[in-house]
């Protein structure tokens, strides 16, 4: 598929350090990024920006507050921008320099759909620094519907460039996928719509194929699908996919093999039945990480009667 | 989904054998029958009803031949059927009993297209002996499209109950299986048409609901996705996405756990860049497995620019 306005988004550090604290080597990152440059990769997220008020720097490795000195160290100027991504109430505002200081191109705001008005005020923020802004709305296997349609309204009016539809529990197939496509693309006058998905019932590589059928353009992925839990689209699949002559699938299966394999081993994203379970019943992976920390010590068919007798939160 | 027509064919013993030369335990075989039969699972394809003419029966476990004595150790009458596989020109008539002699139910005749004739005979024969019949035109991938269009008016003509489509290197994605779906549906007269999907691209269980989607009723899966390479379509995501009452996911979670977990770290079916890179290639499996065993001493780029220059067999 050879669309020019597609844009690839690699979070393999973004998503994949939800599994290691952000606590990547720093060659690992440095190596990253120049792989997915060579490789043509539009945008690399390179982690968060947290408060630093809120959040312990001892704790966290570096890419979960993404210092401008500590992504000068890593990345550097190219055709392959960078991305950082904000939370709805976890930013501090003035962590961020004027677009011009900063080697920052994209800020992507993080938030739940009740809180879509603080997302907008932080994302205007940001914007009048003169970075690109998405709006990625997690969770909406768990919106309502009305809910979903005035944020949509209400981004519509901005002047952001993109809005995500995020499966943050790897729950869609899909038709939920075609439906929410085009509900996106139908109420956001024009703007770019991106997709985000997990894998917890290797269904991410799919959906992303699906949304890019739908006219969706702004497409995630992390390295051997590197994320939270069961993870993301994995990239080297999606640019089998992709057919636009400046991508370069090798550079991300030579980081596979040098850092990624490895990394696999010790942190184990990936498809496990736990994240399945909680994919197929539409829940939160927390309770199936701590299965497979062992916090639990149930077999797989009691984890899933306890998972479909629980609440939501 | 809830069509009553939908089967469910577990093929964890038949396809997984490709991966350990059908060397199971008898009582991971036995447990594993007798959970799938709980599951609620249409039929159980416990192996190859192989020539023993041609293949030393010392050198393959009891499932590449199917022996009624051994069906009758592990598996007992009841609503789960019994299939075994037949390969075109690998197959002694002789072998089949009358149906009312056998613990066997179906008949699954793989062919490649070139030998449909063949395929459409031996179906014959076992069709007259009382069997349920299935043919499954393997590397469909590869098929011309004359060639296809023909074999399906053959088959057409025929008492079977179903024709299957088997995209034997993980090469389709949604696009494809809706092409062939509406194909062989429009081809074959009302007759029944099945999907066997491998996972090289993470695309088994997903084009399987595509295949769904489209009027598709016999569903290949197989235990945590056992099969040759990349695997197949999980069962027990597939049972996740069915709403029909009477499928149970749970001891199918429990074998998991029982024994294909640790089958898996000795064996490693499912996910892996070579198989993925020969999925997108559209390539049989064969250099990806060599490569798994370390034959192939390059890195996972010089082996995807090696596919990529050599001619198909």
């Amino acid at each position: 598929m050879f669309r020019p306005e597609i844009k690839v988004i690699d979070c393999t550090i973004r998503d994949g350090g939800l599994m290691n604290d952000w606590k990547f080597d720093k060659q690992v990152v440095k190596d990253t990024f120049a792989g997915l440059a060579k490789a043509g990769v539009d945008y690399v997220e390179l982690g968060y920006r947290a408060d630093k008020k809120q959040y312990d720097t001892k704790a966290f490795g570096p890419w979960r507050f993404c210092d401008e000195k500590d992504l000068r160290e890593v990345a550097f100027e190219s055709p392959t921008k960078i991305s950082v991504m904000a939370d709805v109430g976890r930013t501090d505002y003035d962590s961020f320099l004027p677009k011009s200081d900063s080697l920052i191109s994209m800020v992507r705001v993080a938030t739940y759909i009740k809180d879509v008005d603080k997302a907008i005020h932080l994302g205007q923020h940001v914007k009048n620094l003169g970075y690109e802004v998405c709006i990625n709305i997690m969770a909406v296997s768990h919106a309502l519907e009305p809910d979903l349609d005035e944020a949509l309204r209400q981004l519509a009016d901005t002047n952001f460039e993109c809005v995500y539809v995020v499966d943050s529990f790897g729950y869609f197939y899909s038709e939920q996928v075609h439906y929410l496509a085009e509900k996106y693309l139908n109420a956001l006058n024009g703007k770019q719509v991106g997709i985000h998905c997990h894998n917890n019932q290797q269904l991410a590589y799919a959906n992303t194929v699906e949304a890019i059928i739908k006219g969706i353009n702004y497409l995630d992925a992390s390295i051997f699908g590197m994320g939270r839990a069961a993870g993301n689209c994995p990239l080297e699949l999606l640019m089998g996919f992709l057919k636009n002559p400046k991508f370069d699938v090798r550079p991300v299966l030579d980081l596979i093999q040098k850092h990624y394999l490895e990394l696999n081993k010790e942190l184990r994203w990936g498809y496990e039945i736990p994240y399945a379970i909680t994919g197929i019943l539409n829940k939160h992976p927390r309770a199936a990480m701590a299965f497979m920390k062992g916090v639990h010590g149930d077999t797989f068919s009691e984890f899933y009667d306890e998972l479909l007798n629980v609440d939501d939160e």
